[in-house]
C-alpha cells in the first residue's frame, strides 16, 4: 500500500524550518507496513496544492497532508480541501465546542479568527484536537483515504497518533515491515560493497538492501516486507550471520547507536572509566561521550590541551619530545593518552593530535594528519591517519576514529 | 524565478533520515533570489524520477536534484538522467583522475565501482567533487536549467556554494535580494515582540521580518527585494540603527556569526586568550570555540571536570566547598573559572556545573540547574538558570548563555 506525504506553507520552501513532520510521518507509516511514495512540500497556493492533490490520488491509497489550518489569512488548505471535494464549510458545534474550552483554558477570550477555525468541510469526518485550536479531516474518495491536520508538530503527533493510527489499521490490512540495521566503522562504502558482492548478490530478493554512509559511521540497512513477522526475523538473522562472517568487527553494534553509544555501553557493562586528552578534536570526543544521560558512570573527564604548553604541563608530555617530534607525533599522543590516564585515574583514555586545518601543515605534514592513541594500564596503540582538507569533517573524522580504536582496544582486537 | 528541488533515495521516505539538504539548498537559493516552488522526495525508480522530472521542468526554470550518486546498485540517477535527456554514459577521463586522486589519498585501491563513478552522461557540464567520489552534473535544456549532486551532506553542500551558486549568478539575472541578520541572545521571543512591536509597525512595508529561534540565540532578519541595492541596504541600515537603541547589548552581532565566533572575534582582536572548565557541558563549549580555523591564537584548552575528584585534584576547588555547597552552586563554578584560569594561564575563563538531567536532580535543584562563572584576572560573576528537562537542550543552552556572559564582561556590561 502506497502513501503520499503533502506539507503546505512557505516556512519548509524559503529554507526556514526543516521538514520534520515528514520525517516522523513516514517513520510511523512505515512501521505499520505503508510505504511512502513521495513527499512533496508546496505552498500555501490553491490551484498548486489542487494539483499535488489529483496527481497523489492517481498514485496512492493514503494521503496525509499537514499544515496551512491556521487562523491567519495564508491558511488555505480547508477552503481548498472543500472545493476539491465539492462540499462546503459550516460550523462544527462540536470543534466549537472545543476551541471554546481550549482558548478558555489558556485564560484568552474567543475571537472571529477562532470562531472561523470551526468552519470545517461538510462531507469530512472531524479529527478532533485536544491540544490546539485547528482540527483535523478524514475524506474518502474511490477508496483513497485523504487526512488533513494541522502543521504545529505536537498537535500533528497527537492527532496522529491517537487518532489517525487507529483509524488506518481498522480501515487496511497492511503487512509488516521489518528493518535491521548494521553499524560498521572503518571500511569505506566502495570497499566494503566489494567485500558484500556475492552476499549482496544471494540475498533473497524480498530483503532490500542500502548502504547508508556519513563521517562518523557507515550503515548497512535490511529491509522486508512480511505477511509473517516472526519468520521474516529469522531470514534477517541468517543473512546477518552470514554477514558478520565476511565483516568481522568492521561491525561496531546492531541498531541505531554512534560508536560514542556503543563504547559507552562496553564502558558501562565492565564498569571501566575514560579520560581523554584532546588536541584537534577539541573536545569534540568528550562532548559526544557526555551528551550520553548517564555517562557520568564511566566518563571522568578530558583535558582539552590545545596549546603545547598545556600538553606539557598538566598532561606531562616532555618538552624533548614536543621540540623534537612536534605536537602531531606518535611519541606526543601516547605521552598525552598516558598523562591522562594517570591525572584522571581512569582505565582507559584516548589521545588525539592532528592538523584540523586549514593552517598549521608542514612539508612532511599535511592538512589532515592526525595521530591517535588509546590505552589501558597495559598497552598503547598509536596510529596514523591522513583525513582530508575540510576542518570540521576532519575533526568527525578524527573523533569517530578514536572511539573505535577505543572499542577494539577493549574487544582485544587491536 | 522558480525552482524545484528534488531529493532521490529511499532513506528520507522511510523516515530514516530529516531532509536537512532540502532546507539548506532552499535557504541559499533564497538568499540569491530564488523562489521554491516545490521540494519533491521520491524513491530510486527510474519511472518516478523521470515524471517528476518532467512536472518540475514544465513549472520552473531550475531543477536542483541530490542523491542517487553513490557506487551501489540502488543508485540510479545518473542513468535515470542519461535516459531524460537522451544521452550516454562515457568514462570522463578529468573525473576518473578525480576520483583516483582522491581514493589514492585515503590509502585505498581503486576498484570496478569507483571507476564506474568516472561514467558519466555525455552532455552534461561536468561540476567536480574535490571531497568525494561522485562528481555533479549541470544540464540545459530549453533554458531550463537541472543540477544534480551527490546526497552527501558536506559533499553537496560544497559542491553547490563552490560551483553552483557562482554558475547561477552567472546565468540567470535574479532581481537583488537584501538579506539583514541581527543575532540576539538572552531576551525571549514573545517578550522581544513586545519590546519591538512600534518599531515593527512602523517598518517600511519593503522589509519583512522574520523572527527565527533556537536555543543558540534567536535571529532577526530583515529581507527586502530592491532594485537598486545600495538605497535598499541604506534603508535597512536606518531601520537597524532605530533596532539597536531598543535592544542595546541583547544584539550580539550582525551577520551570521554564533556566539563562539563574536566571542572568538573579540579575543582575537584584542590579543587575549580563553581557558574553560566545563562539568555539564561536557567539552561542548571547547569544541565550539575551537571549531573556528585560527582559534588557537586566542583558546589554550579546557578541563572538562566530569567528576568530583578532577575538579578537586586539576581545578583546585576545595574539598570543603564540595562537600557543603555540592558540585553545582555558585561557590565551585566560581573555584572552578579561578582554577582554569590559573592553570592553563589564561586571560579570561569560562566555568560551567549543572544538572543536565534526566537524573541527577535533587530537592532544591531540579533538572536544568546549572551555575556559569566567568572571569578575568580582576573579576568573577556567577549566574544561576534553570533550564528546561531536555538534556540535549540544557546542555546547548548552558553554551550560549556561557558565552555570552563572556561577551558581556569582555565588553564591561557584566
Amino acid at each position: 500500500m502506497l502513501a503520499d506525504i503533502i506539507t503546505i506553507g512557505d516556512e519548509i520552501l524559503i529554507g526556514q524550518i526543516v521538514n520534520t513532520n515528514s520525517t516522523w510521518l513516514a517513520e510511523q507509516l512505515e512501521a505499520i507496513g505503508i510505504k511512502i511514495r513521495q513527499i512533496t512540500t508546496v505552498s500555501d497556493n490553491r490551484q498548486h496544492i489542487i494539483q499535488t492533490l489529483q496527481e497523489a490520488e492517481e498514485q496512492s491509497q493514503l494521503i496525509v497532508i499537514t499544515g496551512g489550518l491556521g487562523p491567519t489569512e495564508d491558511d488555505i488548505t480547508k477552503q481548498t480541501l472543500a472545493e476539491f471535494f465539492d462540499t462546503q464549510l459550516i460550523e462544527n458545534q462540536e470543534v466549537l465546542a472545543d476551541i471554546e474550552a481550549f482558548v478558555k483554558s489558556r485564560n484568552a477570550q474567543m475571537n472571529s479568527r477562532n470562531r472561523k477555525q470551526a468552519e470545517l468541510p461538510q462531507s469530512c469526518t472531524i479529527i478532533r484536537n485536544e491540544i490546539g485550536t485547528a482540527a483535523g479531516m478524514w475524506f474518502e474518495r474511490n477508496s483513497v483515504v485523504f487526512v488533513s491536520m494541522p502543521g504545529v508538530p505536537f498537535e500533528m503527533k497527537a492527532m496522529f497518533s491517537n487518532s489517525v493510527i487507529p483509524k488506518l489499521k481498522a480501515q487496511f490490512k497492511t503487512p509488516e515491515v521489518i528493518h535491521f540495521t548494521v553499524q560498521t566503522f572503518g571500511t569505506p562504502e566502495s570497499v566494503l560493497a566489494e567485500q558484500l558482492e556475492e552476499w549482496e548478490s544471494a540475498l533473497p530478493s524480498e530483503i532490500k538492501l542500502a548502504y547508508l554512509p556519513s563521517p562518523e559511521r557507515l550503515r548497512l540497512r535490511m529491509s522486508m516486507v512480511c505477511a509473517d513477522k516472526e519468520s521474516g526475523e529469522q531470514l534477517i538473522a541468517e543473512q546477518y550471520l552470514k554477514l558478520k562472517e565476511i565483516l568481522g568487527e568492521t561491525i561496531y553494534d546492531t541498531g541505531d547507536n554512534y560508536l560514542y553509544e556503543t563504547v559507552g555501553k562496553l564502558l558501562l557493562e565492565r564498569n571501566l572509566s575514560l579520560s581523554t586528552a584532546e588536541s584537534c578534536t577539541g573536545g569534540n570526543i568528550a562532548r559526544l561521550i557526555s551528551s550520553v544521560a548517564g555517562s557520568s558512570e564511566y566518563f571522568k573527564g578530558s583535558v582539552v590541551a590545545y596549546s603545547n604548553e598545556i600538553k606539557k604541563n598538566i598532561l606531562g608530555v616532555p618538552e624533548q619530545i614536543l621540540i623534537q617530534h612536534g605536537a602531531v607525533s606518535e611519541q606526543t599522543v601516547i605521552e598525552m593518552s598516558k598523562g591522562v590516564q594517570k591525572l584522571m585515574d581512569t582505565d582507559f583514555s584516548i589521545a588525539v593530535s592532528g592538523i584540523a586545518g586549514p593552517g598549521g601543515a608542514t612539508q612532511d605534514k599535511p592538512v589532515g594528519t592526525t595521530w591517535i592513541a588509546v590505552a589501558n594500564k597495559q598497552k598503547v596503540v598509536a596510529s596514523k591517519f591522513i583525513f582530508g582538507t575540510q576542518r570540521d569533517i576532519n575533526i568527525r573524522r578524527a573523533t569517530a576514529t578514536a572511539l573505535n580504536m577505543l572499542r577494539l582496544l577493549m574487544i582485544e582486537k587491536l
